[in-house]
């Protein structure tokens, strides 16, 4: 769009049709000005590799449906995170082919616009059974975003052997994700048998000091294990958003 | 080594050299209680991709040396971080081909084992000026790790054209680097305007509320833009570590 | 009134009336002695800029009213902040004619006192949907201060396009107020396009690390781009408040 | 320059020395391709207010000479922030005319580019002969930019009346910055009692709670008194760029 | 009591009715092992000054009218503080005559043991509306305590001459409890126009940065007026047994 | 079962049954491959001393019931803890012969596997009785653990007399369990009074600053008494699982 | 002084030499404007109870000298605290009589204006002799204003005996101090043991969690013993200060 | 002493030679009144197991020789740490024969009165070589309490089977401490391996967030294996004296 408006105008230019000084002005802001609310979006589809996520919290039902319309129009899939159960039913009934996850707390229809052409493989590891809204959230995030998770549950430090059991999934994934509460040691764990990007997803899981998160965060943050990364408290979604970037820098 | 030694013994077994009870209490604790320290360094390189790193605080010059005699008689290369002046010094006259860099605070010998085929490229991006040792420690980690970093200075959000100027840097890279320091705000901006995996280095620079670089991170975990990731406060080190993770996930 | 009352002793003094000793001590404490609770509330109209505002968490429906009431009788305006659905179905009932926002969770009633003269504009900018209680907060301020806010949404720093586009309401501009949650970087990014005063408010928006609009506020804090000023976390009312301050400064 | 450029380009499309597609990827990317290193400068003076400033902490007295003589050749004033005494004498052994402030940590070449036509007043008050370097700081950012400050130093609210006895100050000013450390109270006590723009800088001064200004932080940020804005902790440069944004609003 | 069995048991020793050792292994442990529930309660009363206090929060009304039952056999008055409504309507259900303060959230029932003979005047002054309930408290328990304090409400430091215009109540006071909350100044200011002792109660409103009272606690731990004294947030029934240990101390 | 297999193994190689190469695929990954789940938990009460224990905040009383199942199957006695009421009822109605305590929020079904020959004492302390529930956890942990606790309550320090009075008690147990929230100091005093293992648990009682139980955490932590050790916050479950680790070393 | 202006103010009011208008303009502002630098240490002597104290961080010897002699001047004794080696030798040069404490790092001259009358006890606990500086401070500052205080060291609670063999000291005191670092339990046991006011003063003495004294300063906010006050962390001046008004206040 | 005193006193009254009402004063006293410096030292071994131990930092060199005598002359042996080289060299001057420890920065005279009778096997583990200090620290320790502790370095959870090689140590153990800086990881996956006491010290090693030993302390405390407890950063000492409690409690 920008493309052909801009060849108009050097034609127009070309033609005499539009004097110099009234094309100078007009190209001063273009790059800019010309951008409308829709537009946008198409925008970030093509620079970020997805459509526009919907965050549910503080949004009524309403406005979720409303932008769910607009993003539905223009053709891009549609992602609802961190969304309640009142603003789930109104969307369901709006939407009856929806995908909707109550653990996760995501809505799904269809899929982001640019799919990966390949299959490669996320990893999703977590500590303990308390940390699966965070896997769910990640997952749906995963399957939405055109790759295909495996999951791993319950094999936290306590006890080590469970993990080492699973060398065949951490050799065959190619991004693995981490989420763990408590101290979040799973993620140094994990980065020191395999020479793979680990993201950590730290879990606000428990009471006491490190309650929120904190005491997980802090471990990632201080792994040492080399070259871990991590993204914020219960941020499923980021994580499997940063996965989805890793796996397209690699195709 | 391990497989000789279990395929000796399993030989053993066969031939009736080696009685059954004898063969299963080797066996028993087999993967682990045969690891001596040099060993242990092998596999860190399998595993993790690159061998162990030096991080000098703390260690007496003696120490230091005594550690990369150890690793050189191993084959490796070596990296040591945060090294001070003193530490340097000693380093550099027993081995003078080793290249220090006083601004990244880092010695580099030879290169990590395993080396990557093609050469992708990873960007770093930083703010100011001041976020210049952390630069330097990724780019020597980088290029220690045998991959070749670009690196665009000064390109902070309080004069955004700076960094849309350097599009075509943005379009070329695989990974990203964002090193900023303030209110790491780079990160955000960064990962609005391209679909790789950008990884945030918070950087400890400043005074006053913020200072040891919270607002930093605390801005990059909640960075607006999906799927930033980040490392621990001027961990530039991490930072390169995971990019390599990342490149080699994609090869 | 103090005026009167000044004179007044001056001239009983010298007449004769007064004793040297009893105006002595009458003077001693003079302007403090003769306030009064109601003539506290011009006062501030006078010294501040505005009639006292109405903070309701914590008071009952009929404690407002009574308040309500009292700064009517000085033929006050009256504005009430953070006021719930139960406290405002009293004011409304009580006075029919009074403007309730609920995204703002304000009732205004007149204006206050003192008036703009010109009518300089103050631009309200937001990174997010979520940020539109502390938005509407400030502008629901404004109007009842005589400014006339003009507001843009949703040009958050992930897609830095949609600010740039803005180029000329930031040009039209004379105070600018810009709410924020996430890392706050939007403040920073504003800062660096224009000279004009930038008022951050960080709003608390999100979850894990940062919760709370700290990420923000830090993030606002350490801007990298010089003399952005912060008020405290979803303070929409202080930051335009500050704003009047600034217009009336100019006039 | 950019004007020249473009006018240029329109030019030549019109005369047909220019294709089309030629003229289009040029312009495609223009507004930020050709902006070379010191060209952003200008930019800065031009759409914040002021020049680039040096923040020197980390800089070399070499990097500094260096920067310095990039701006004076662009023609541009120069401000060095939080400079050592190691620095300033490498400064001024270089720019002999150079004005050097140890108090404030500052040393002025010049002024900055755009100065202001009137001469509004800036009133800075201080609590205790400790926010000494800040003070100063804000007076020689104030004076640099053009900006006639006026300073009252030691009216902490410890002894409220030394406050009380400069109303007139109070009334002369157009914009108050207030550097107060302990429970940083003066900005409250000094925005309750004037209609005019109040900046509270926060000052790192005692020991114990509260030691590293965040008693103070947090109390202007919690201020009492309405729309009272705050910059960092120690930050007498950006209070003083705040006032000259106010200032210039009002022209 | 205690007294009594001690010469009880000299007597009997005296009298040969009991034996050396027998003697000896009582008065060992004496002043500990001869400790029932009820008597430590008054050694409380001897030891602090005042009866045990019930805290309600965690108790159920059985329980809360258990302990009251206890102290009120032992002829102590009783006081409960932060009790909810239900437990409200229990204890005034059983004792009709206490004396409920929903604002206050407390119970009284008779007075503590040991009453001021003389009446000296605690001073309690708020900064505002919303330092209500911890007013209430402090009120409250000073009643209990046998004082008679005076309440001065709503001279917070946005408005100094609303503070300055009590002189005399000031002048009045032994003891002065200000309760804050935002900055917590006015403590700082009232310490700086008085030579009495001064105690400040942080108060937890608002919301945003210091949120939970924080900015008044360390306003109050750094004020810059000298010899201040702090008891936790919100706590005014501290500040109260503060002010009674002062008045004890003086008679 | 695994030297079951291992020797198996060995007979085979011997025999010529099974290949070299074929055995050393089967040994290499050995002592992880062959782990289930359910093994898994066998494993944890050899290594551990006792079986898992279910923590039921975010479990539906679905998953409760099959975890309880699967642990019975096992042989293994079962102990929930942070039950809910409605969690409790699902439990209770399903397993009639649990043992459900409302106040340390635990169900118990049989005891754990591995039982203490002989009976020592743990002696659980508490400060108050807001410190119930987690004295209560630790009472009802120990009992599953085949341990039998003495609890003394109200032995808080602000009647240290109260304490003083039971040195017999302290004498008699081998551990102690410390459980106190305000300050925390209980845990210093009796670590003073004694040479055996002192466990402190902070308890989240009371408000204002140190609310969450921030301060008793750190007062144990720096406790000047020397040797005290300290679990989680109102974490009375850890504190019972280290006496029982302590009591069985010293068996 | 200001009587005297009045007063001849009012005489050439009544002698008709003095116009109406003319004096109401003088006494308009005039409790405040006619306050020079050294009238301010006047009122404060008279207001707060004693003179000025020089803080002498940030100060040079040079600037310190001068307000010694201006106090000097005014007839006032001199209090300086924490003072550094080099400070205080240029102090002791020019004033050889005056008192230099180097634990306390404090010099005296002369006493405080205001001396008390009858003598009262202030008793000074510590904790260990980490507390040595703390402590040395608030004697300093008892013996400048005119007080007599009893210092018992080292009767921390990891030792309780030693606190409670000192009944006879606590009995004669009228205020007590309690200066303890570590978890700071020793204010909350004196105060469960006397009826007198107790002033916490935090240290910050050893290392780790709560490094900085943050231990003691949340555990005596949180102090389980009713009415216990505390000041800013090391703050023993301010302790002492609080100590005196409290003295003043029974006189 | 104490018994005597007793005794002689009954027979005095028993004799008549003592009035009843002397007898009741000298008694109510008793059990404090008694207790001189001295005997308290011993009293301390005799409660808590050690003689006292000197903390070294903020006390002069003559000081700590001072205290080193004392406790010799009673016969005790003397344990200083966090002694500094200056502190050092005079110890030894003065006592050649005593043990310093510069890694440690232990001095070591004699050993605790109260020696094992049994040499139970205290382990230490550490994760890296910058723990030494701490390791140090606690080998030193246990060697004066009369323990003989093992020490395995560098196997921290970056490279797992490190750790698991050494089985049979841990097998052998009767307390184990973790020594771990970082996210301190390696306390929670050594307490999922055994079933004795893990006494985990978090180490402040690294830098950014977590600096200071804050990450691993909060994850040592939300480790997700059960019963592992804590104490406070970097404190070796503590560590070894909380062992030596649970050893002794085994006796």
């Amino acid at each position: 769009m920008d493309e052909k408006f801009l060849k108009q105008l050097l034609r127009e230019v070309k033609a005499g049709q539009l004097s110099e000084s009234a094309a100078f002005s007009r190209l001063k802001g273009l790059p800019f000005a010309d951008l409308g609310h829709t537009k946008v979006d198409h925008h970030r589809a093509l620079r970020q590799g997805a459509a526009e996520v919907i965050f549910a919290p503080g949004k009524t039902p309403a406005q979720i449906l409303a932008i769910v319309r607009e993003l539905k129009k223009a053709g891009s899939g549609v992602l609802i995170t961190r969304v309640s159960k009142e603003q789930a039913r109104a969307v369901r009934k709006a939407f009856p082919r929806s995908h909707y996850n109550p653990a996760a707390r995501t809505i799904r229809l269809g899929r982001s616009g640019k799919k990966s052409q390949s299959s490669p493989r996320v990893l999703i590891l977590s500590g303990g059974t308390a940390d699966q809204p965070v896997v769910e959230e990640a997952r749906e995030t995963l399957l939405w975003l055109g790759l295909d998770p495996e999951v791993i549950r319950d094999v936290g430090v306590a006890g080590i052997h469970r993990l080492l059991a699973h060398q065949e999934a951490l050799d065959r994934a190619r991004v693995i994700i981490v989420a763990a509460g408590m101290e979040g040691a799973l993620a140094s764990v994990v980065a020191g048998l395999v020479d793979k990007p680990v993201i950590g997803v730290p879990v606000a899981v428990g009471y006491g000091a490190g309650r929120g998160g904190w005491a997980a965060l802090l471990g990632m943050l201080n792994s040492c294990a080399a070259g871990v990364t991590v993204v914020n408290i219960d941020n499923g979604f980021g994580a499997a958003f940063a996965a989805m970037r890793i796996i397209r820098a690699g195709d």
